[in-house]
C-alpha cells in the first residue's frame, strides 16, 4: 500500500528541497463510488501531463489507488497518489511551507491571463480540483483562482490545460522511467512494445 | 426531445453548406448509467470548447441528454446532441458526404505532429473519442488516429487538447448567445449575472 500519513508532506513540499517546478494535484469533493471513473481521469490526466503526484482529500479509495498503481507500474513513472488527509490540512501545510494553490473553477481568473504569474513564481503549486461543490473557503485560501473558460466544462479538461500551458505542452516529450510497456505512435492499429526482459 | 432521425446528418455534414470548419464529435461505447458523468465531462467540454454538437453512438440516455440541454439553455450557445445512431452509419456517411474522421487514442500519432494536415484539411471533422474499448475497425476507417500523448489519460482531456490545437485556443474567448446567466470573471468568489429579463 502506498499511503503516507500527513507527515509525509513535510518531506515533499518546500524550496529547500529545490522543487521549483513541483506540481501536485488536489482532488476535493471525492464522493465512493460515484467519481471513481472521474477521479481517475484526473490521475491519469494529472500523470500523464507532468503533475509529481495527487492527494484525494478527506477519503481513502483503495479501487481508484490500484488502478492508478496499476497504470504506474505498467507506463511507468513516479507519480504517486496520497489518500484520505482533511483538504483545509493540506492547503495550510502546503501554504506553511511555501507552496502556492490555484484553484480551478469556472469562476476564476482566465488561464490565459492568470498563467504568466503562475509560472513566474519559483514555489511549488498544489493545483486543487473539485467535483460538484467546493467549499466556499477555498476561494478565500487559494493564490489563484483559475478558470480554464468561464462555461462548466470538467475538472479533467481543466486539468489538462493547466498543466498544458504550465508546462508548456511538455507532455508531448515526456518519457516514463521504468515502464514494462510503452506505445509506439502509429498511423494504424496498435503498436505497444514490451520493456520488461523476459516479456510476457 | 431533440433527437434526429439519422437522415438529418444529411443536413448538417457537406462542404456545399461551406461548414469548412464544423467540428462535431462521435462518442462511442457510452453505457448506461455507467459513462453518464464522464460523457457528461466529454459534451460540456466539447461544447466550451467550440465543436458544434455531438453523436452518442448506438444508445440513446435521457439523463444525459437532460444535463446537456440545461447547461445549454442557461449558458447559451448551438450546442446540440443526438443520440442512437449506428456508430458506422455515422462514419459512412460523414465520409460519404466528404467529411475526415479524428479518432483519438493513445495508439495514435501524436498530436503536434497530426495536427498541421487536420487543420489544412478544409473538411468539417468527426472527432471520435471512445470509452474503454473501440472497434479495430474504427483505426481503419479513420481518417487519421491521433494520440494527444501516448500514455492513457482520458477522453475528456484528450478532447480539450484537440479543440484547443485545432481552434488554437479559441474556447477563451468563445462568447455563446442567447445565454441565461454567464459567470464574470473573479479572483474571489463567486459572480455570475443573470440576462434574462425578468430575472430570477
Amino acid at each position: 500500500m502506498r499511503t503516507f500519513s500527513a507527515l509525509r508532506l513535510h518531506t515533499i513540499v518546500g524550496r529547500h528541497y529545490g522543487l521549483t517546478d513541483q506540481i501536485v494535484i488536489l482532488r476535493l469533493g471525492h464522493r465512493i463510488p460515484r467519481d471513481l471513473r472521474v477521479t481517475t481521469h484526473v490521475c491519469l490526466t494529472a500523470r500523464a501531463f507532468g503533475a509529481d503526484g495527487l492527494i484525494l482529500a478527506d477519503v481513502v479509495d483503495t479501487a481508484l489507488e490500484k488502478t492508478i498503481l496499476d497504470v504506474c507500474q505498467r507506463f511507468g513513472g513516479k507519480f504517486w497518489i496520497r489518500m484520505g488527509e482533511p483538504w483545509r490540512q493540506v492547503v495550510k501545510e502546503w501554504k506553511s511551507k511555501g507552496g502556492d494553490v490555484a484553484h480551478l473553477t469556472a469562476y476564476g481568473m482566465p488561464l490565459p491571463e492568470a498563467i504568466e504569474a503562475i509560472r513566474a513564481s519559483p514555489n511549488p503549486k498544489l493545483v486543487v480540483v473539485g467535483a460538484e461543490k467546493v467549499p466556499g473557503e477555498m476561494f478565500e485560501v487559494a493564490t489563484w483562482n483559475v478558470a480554464v473558460t468561464n462555461q462548466p466544462i470538467s475538472e479533467v479538461s481543466a486539468l489538462a490545460l493547466f498543466l498544458d500551458r504550465y508546462f508548456e505542452g511538455k507532455q508531448f516529450s515526456m518519457e516514463f522511467e521504468n515502464a514494462e510497456v510503452k506505445i509506439i505512435p502509429s498511423a494504424r492499429g496498435k503498436k505497444v512494445v514490451n520493456l520488461t526482459e523476459h516479456g510476457n
